[in-house]
């Protein structure tokens, strides 16, 4: 007699091919595709996501989705490939495939037409698509929604599977009310942190190599995996041997040295999720929240350390004699925490950084449940950033067009990077009791807080969410205090500020 | 009342979209992909090959297909279309699609077995999978032979319509008979051509740099194109506004320079074909012949002649001043046509070029229709060498395995090459009576030269066979004897021999 699992295999492996195809023309378009190649390819795109649409979302499909969730003799992976599956004929089988497919096709040219217009610094080259994007999303949220269900929070739990509107709302008052008054106290402290010499002229092909360097280091693994250039800096994988990184190079050291650490993180995550997971539909991170408190740990709880940088701040010293051959270690690690009111998102420090995602998710909530029009953003967005940073973005290059994430439909995905941060803080209070954490960084023995992700977090895949791997490792709920005494912590210290 | 060609078409472009999706699988894995990733990504090609066969090949299709070709008022693009789809059905059809996939799946790894082999020098680490590849070919090609036809043909059938074992055996009879003679000739001769300045030390970068200016001049559009790296150069697109070649770079000048050349004339080949025949079974080259003739035409006819570097070669010395800076023109020219028996074809000379193609076509004759085993390939290999070249290669990476071909299970490609070069050389005499094709590259008015050929070949992609395009624009049948004059004109004054 066979089960209805196995049944249902020959169906998943055939949406998981379809969307890693999906994942390369992705990973293409941003990297490599040239300039003219959109719109052609954008059919075939277009046709490929109808395909996958079709391959999920069918009679046959789920007969046999609801015959497996029915079974007891499931396996823990395929119970949650199963579950997954569920959420995503949910998510499917409520949007009309034309209207899915020709969502497609306007995405797979929309990130295009978004850097162009970020090139032009030119909102209104970009408006017109956004507005169809926020169109189709609050259409497609609305198809979804439970009955008295908000449209953001059926994008939020997209991306943040337990964390609603009513949730984040208290996790964001709660920076509002302690993070918002010590970012201004840094600005107001009268302390000056020296870091010209992050900025300069570091030839590309010495960064890249410097960046190979340090993304091993951290753990990366290029038989495994590959790293890049684009616009933005991004993480994908086709599996868990096919992990892709990108970065960015300028004329600020810290920018492409912390991007691909962050990414590095992203591929940690991906490359340690278990072999009987990868390609399936368990087979990614718990949630993009999870996801981006790994990225972030590697980044910044761990990059931006004293300890992190012990071992090799020489390599970088020799990789750029000139620029940081006089610079002591001590002072180099202040620079690349130094905080300041700045209008980047994805160049902020650890500080402003969750100041950054407050205004996109106010935005957002705005945007999709209020009456925020996209006519209007370019001015929402800069009176935000005077309210909470201080500071006022003169142009869109710098402001409303920086980030990608909405030009690629991405609606809900803005505060998992805060959720990660805290996520982050969480496990790193835990990991400290349970090993010599800045002890081991020093000795060069990264692996083992790496391999204790590893174990804790990565494996898993989707068999656990965020919370539960939260509850399982530190043997708590989420609880967003210690993202806020690790901020507190840090930069009172830095800036010498009396601790309260 | 809807055509049946209407309802045809959105199936035309599924199985469009997906071959499309292993066109980009396949030049990732050449070009980026991780080592380790090829397991994995091998199942998810093996999938959509499957997907693939299911769309060309189901009764819906089929039923379709045959009501076309039933219609009067197709287009001739639809008309076309339609054929290539019924071919596509035949070639398919009698496949049973377990098997296909399975062969699919072998072949996505296979290249990279090769690799691996050629680089460790070991035939042995190739031979199991080569084995498994011609068993599968044998069996497919057994599958669609009709009564009393030679599988091999089944196989030439597929890369070159209207060339069967019987009309090249005739073709490498001449070549046996006129260039093996000349070739011995021009090594007897006396004649040394220096050509030691075109070995050493280039910097990759300066040879890319030089190597995108040569691929623009003859008019390769970056904004509809890329260029990379691989092991083997090779062409593909995605359509007519995505076209992608790839170089390597050696000590030897020539190498990549060339190689460039070559792949920018498919490049060419694939841009000029017309938009609405792009993403359609008809927007491909005619044969692989007439696409090797437009890579070989710019190659060799166009890119080793004195006129084609008249206007450009001060830049080539720029690019290398210590190499060429005291290097006259005619020198260079000279040397980038020196004839040599050398073991590798894709650095051979023009002359020598169709002796390596001789030795290919005769040993895949015996692999498939005679009694050759692999296990004897790399002596039979070294024999035929030995044979029409005089030289014998005393490693398998010089010798059997210096080729991807096979291992991507392309049998039967390899005449195609000849074949391009005689297309080429029979081109080349009509347009001169059409033209100063001399004067046109010497005026730097390379254009010319291309729209004319864009104009006649082109633009018609399977619209016209190899042979009723050069009967439309030559106004005679495929004549090799054209091929034979060539080079005995170039060879015979490159070398003082006397004229007979």
């Amino acid at each position: 007699m066979s089960r209805a699992f196995d049944e249902l295999k020959p169906y998943l492996d055939r949406a998981m091919a379809l969307n890693t195809a999906l994942v390369l023309f992705e990973w293409d378009n941003e990297t490599l595709a040239p300039e003219q190649a959109g719109s052609l390819t954008g059919n075939v795109i277009g046709i490929l996501s109808g395909e996958y649409f079709q391959a999920v979302n069918n009679d046959q499909v789920i007969r046999l989705a609801e015959a497996c969730s029915r079974e007891n003799d499931l396996t823990k992976a395929e119970a949650a490939q199963v579950r997954e599956l569920l959420k995503e004929i949910e998510k499917l089988s409520h949007i009309p495939r034309e209207e899915y497919q020709e969502y497609a096709r306007l995405t797979a040219e929309s990130a295009r037409v978004w850097a162009a217009a970020k090139n032009a610094d030119d909102f209104s080259r970009f408006a017109p698509v956004l507005k169809e994007i926020i169109n189709w999303q609050k259409k497609f949220a609305g198809y979804r929604a439970k009955p008295g269900q908000k449209k953001y929070d059926v994008m939020l739990e997209d991306y943040e599977p337990g964390f609603s509107v009513e949730r984040l709302d208290e996790f964001f008052d709660l920076i509002r009310k302690e993070i918002v008054p010590l970012f201004k106290s840094v600005m107001e402290s009268g302390v000056e942190i020296r870091d010209d010499f992050l900025s300069g002229s570091f030839p590309d092909s010495v960064q890249e190599k410097i960046g190979r360097f340090v993304a091993e280091y951290v753990g990366f693994d290029f038989s495994k995996g590959v790293m890049a250039v684009s616009a933005h800096p991004f993480t994908t994988n086709l599996h868990n041997k096919d992990v892709r990184i990108t970065t960015h190079y300028t004329d600020r050291l810290d920018s492409s040295l912390f991007s691909i650490i962050h990414e590095a993180g992203h591929g940690l995550y991906e490359f340690g999720i278990r072999d009987d997971l990868t390609q399936t539909m368990a087979g990614q991170g718990a949630s993009m929240g999870m996801h981006e408190s790994q990225s972030r740990f590697f980044e910044n709880i761990v990059g931006r350390s004293l300890s992190f940088w012990k071992p090799v701040y020489g390599k970088l010293q020799e990789a750029f004699p000139e620029n940081l051959g006089q610079v002591r270690l001590e002072d180099f690690v202040k620079a690349v925490n130094k905080a300041s009111a700045g209008f980047i998102r994805t160049e902020a420090d650890e500080l402003s950084y969750s100041l950054h995602v407050l205004v996109r998710y106010e935005l957002e909530k705005e945007l999709i449940e209020g009456d925020l029009s996209v006519d209007a953003l370019p001015e929402a967005w800069a009176d935000k950033y005077e309210q909470y940073l201080g500071i006022r973005p003169r142009n869109v290059r710098e402001g409303v067009l920086q980030d990608i994430h909405w030009s690629q439909g991405s609606f809900g995905y803005f505060p998992s990077y805060a959720l990660g941060s805290a996520f982050g803080a969480q496990l790193y209070y835990h990991m400290k009791e349970e090993m010599d954490f800045e002890g081991l960084l020093e000795a060069g023995k990264i692996s083992v807080i790496r391999e204790y992700l590893r174990e804790h977090v990565h494996q898993y895949g989707k068999l656990k969410d965020s919370r539960s791997i939260l509850k399982c490792t530190t043997g708590e709920d989420f609880n967003p205090e210690y993202y806020v005494r690790y901020l507190k912590e840090k930069y009172q210290k830095l800036y010498g500020l009396s601790q309260n």
